[in-house]
């Protein structure tokens, strides 16, 4: 497996791209936005995605939506029939499970395999090659991608049939915001009865209350150094992405007809914290001036 | 420091005062329910609570809610007025941060230097010695009570002055219950769309979704050995002792006007699974039933 | 304007082309399931759809979905390509703004005007001829169609451009949602503390919480009569209905990045009494039993 | 009956006694504030609160919260041990049920006959003499005492025994709070999508979205006169009080182990709105603000 084909070079694909040819890939690569091409140094651009889809042992795709990978995969043109026979497929955009299974569905019947593998670690994680991949599919064509994915992150989990990849993105990440929006509501509570918000994050995070922004993404100004919070929440994780993903949980429990009251409550607050903060571009953790608007000043 | 007095003998203060008595600790216990007093091998029985505070050097009470706190030590005969000048008072209940300040205001009236030091662990950790102290006071009254202390639980956390144990206690809960909520509501999430709860909770154990309840109180029945999810939420940590530390959150919150839309969510959600499911006796784990209900019968 | 081409021939649009025939319209009707033609007594039923479009003034439909409504109008062979010149279109049915808009706009490059045009007051108001008609397009168009609603429903606002009418039925349904859990909250809390229902709503009908559920649809079982409450819940708007509405507000709101906390939290109380209680058939009115279990039995 | 007591003479309590003082009736008054008590024309001033107890027919008190309420009638020197045998108490205080309940309990064991008797219709009410009344207590005693209470109010409502008046008042101001931050967020979400406020609010007025709020005190600015949203929000319901008020019904909920959900959800919408706006003494329509920040400047 020597031969890569990737479609979709912006702040994600473009050094996951990267990665794949310092590992001694040949890849060819295409994006809409043509200088993001040369960006990839050791890459060879193509004129079309469709290009990219031919004498490759590997497609993979990392774009905004669901509609944009459909179109890609299965529109006129599509990958699905370009690529050669035995061309194993890999989408690592987050998109909505229903779109997911059903372009893996009409991969299947052109023969081929696909899998969703939606990534978590953020532009970070991309560069540094430390992604955790939650991949959807056949097990075997897991173990097939396992080598090409491991250059890219070292987490591969294997969440089940098609579609699960997303599924597991969408539920980890509603949790996620969960545990964000509820860390700073337990913060600031705390400080405005006259506690250090350090001394309390150290409580809680040995004891039950402990959760992974505690850990490594505490949304306090002055308690982390080398955080969102420490750089006025700039980079990270931006509130447009999580509301993004939250859309997609909340569509994603529209059609299992599951109840998401916290996810819902979390997505709203986020939304609040947006237009009355304009803080679609600032990282998720900056929901932290929800709680205490003395903080942004 | 060889005499304690002790008030409270229940589910956690029987077993935490037999662990003093084995530590070598000699102990006069009091209850109002007077074979508990017995259940305590080798502790010293008295007549009254007051009884309890002549010739000691620490007393500790372990009650319900503020209002015994308060009686014990601030009422006619109360401890404040009853102990020699030096005793070390620690209460480790968990009540209202407005009452523990109160009460030690008092004790600090008679001189004497009082800890608001509530616990996490359960009876579990009441049993074997391994709580967590949330502790409020001065931190030389605090490494006074040090080895005391920790013959009950070895994490001991100073997170303040008077009352700062309790905000530091209310806090970590509140966000316990939140993140408990979001584990179940993100499992079942994830089992309506075709997941396995163990592989997803593995994925989001190991990504941002990763707490306390997924590594060691995973709600969801069949994952985890050892937890109340096993034995059909028995045991653990009562929805009615949940809702009680909530309703203690919600008070804090409304004396320093802070908003808390995720705990108090969370808190209505309990309720509602009460009264629906009859669960207030049940573990606070089993807020899973309100997401699958099916799990029930 | 005498000649009239009807599709959709359900629970509303059923006795809505019935009406029409008896006021003396020429009514052209086609249902995809073939029976529901002939039970409107009076009109002609066609082959086809597409057939109802030749030879009439009017064109109206009544549809589940936006993508029915896209595929009946936008379609192959849609109605905007099969209808005369200067035949008004009306589509009755609720679904997305953004479709509605989508569908009005291609009509409008082939030189045909369209209202959004949905209705409220249910299957009764469709049978009696009195709904609400709630509508978006050209104010002049509204004028021509005038006549034509009125013989459905006496009242018809203009609620902006196309889609207008949308939005105004999604937020109207948002707000009837709200208030209609709130006053079961209200209810049962009232009840929980020793009052009677049929007095505390009397009270609050007269005071600030007074609403259109208190005064026409109570959800109490014995506080009104001819009311679903008063039968099992049975008839009426059922809660699958109000929790497709309210999946269309919450879309809407997140095209326009707007936050709905209390419309969310409606929705999702919805989905919890669904889930546990089976109740996704019976009127809207019984998320009564969220708050008072012991009345399902 | 023609002599009164009268304690409490703030916004509300001050033109209610004037209104009695104006009917003929003889008020002996009392106010801590001395210069109140000069402020009601044709009131005679008292000394101390047990001295507007002697020689009256009926004692009737407006204070802030139980605790005022209950040092007054209960306390040493409370009024229940000062006035003659036979005097009607009546406290308009909006106050939680428990101790509503309490003090009527005591004033019954010294042979005296007490009511609840909460009112609804804000100072404006007050002046006019069209407050309501929301009573508890025996019916004969309201019969007794609904001359008096129509002279500051034409509805009179018999809501039950003793602490019902209080029940039905934070049941209907938690309906209100929810139904107005419902409003705010229906117009906000009809106006992002491209609707007049006012014609949205017409539309909602005449369907299933009517209520209090939509008919005489609209929050989006310019859709009415003559209401606080007209004039910047000032004056009005404030959101302190609103706040008070839906904390008096959380803690009526947590007796009865009743789930609030909504008003949980509108209390804590409502403190976000003070604590990010400094919104505390503006009417609580300002609630606006958290949906459409453009609003504020």
């Amino acid at each position: 497996m020597k031969c890569i084909g990737f479609v979709g070079l912006g702040n994600m694909g473009g050094p996951m791209a990267g990665n794949l040819v310092n590992a001694g890939y040949e890849v060819k690569v295409f994006d809409l936005v043509t200088n993001l091409m040369s960006a990839v140094a050791g890459g060879t651009p193509q004129a079309t995605a469709a290009d990219t889809a031919k004498g490759i042992d590997v497609f993979i795709s990392m774009l905004p939506a669901g509609r944009h990978v459909d179109a890609l995969y299965n529109g006129e043109d599509g990958i699905i029939h370009q690529c050669d026979p035995g061309t194993l497929l890999i989408d690592c955009s987050t998109i909505d499970p229903a779109t997911a299974q059903k372009v893996a569905a009409a991969a299947f019947d052109c023969d081929l395999n696909m899998l969703d593998a939606p990534v978590s670690g953020g532009t970070a994680g991309a560069d540094a090659g430390t992604l955790t991949f939650m991949v959807g599919g056949k097990r075997e064509a897991l173990e097939q991608a396992r080598a090409v994915l491991e250059v890219m992150g070292g987490n591969v989990f294997h969440a089940g049939d098609c579609g699960a990849g997303q599924v597991a993105k969408v539920c980890n990440n509603m949790l996620l915001a969960i545990q964000m929006v509820g860390t700073a509501e337990a913060l600031a509570l705390g400080v405005d009865n006259g506690l250090d918000a350090g001394v309390l994050s150290e409580i809680m995070k040995q004891s039950s209350g402990g959760n992974w922004p505690l850990n490594v993404y505490n949304p306090y100004p002055g308690v982390m150094a080398d955080v969102p919070a420490a750089r006025g929440y700039s980079g990270g994780f931006l509130v447009d992405l999580m509301t993004k993903d939250l859309g997609l949980a909340m569509e994603t429990a529209d059609q299992s007809r599951s109840s998401v009251p916290m996810g819902a409550l979390a997505k709203n607050l986020f939304r609040v914290h947006e237009q009355l903060h304009g803080a679609g571009r600032l990282d998720f953790s900056s929901i932290q001036w929800l709680y205490k608007p003395e903080l942004k000043s």
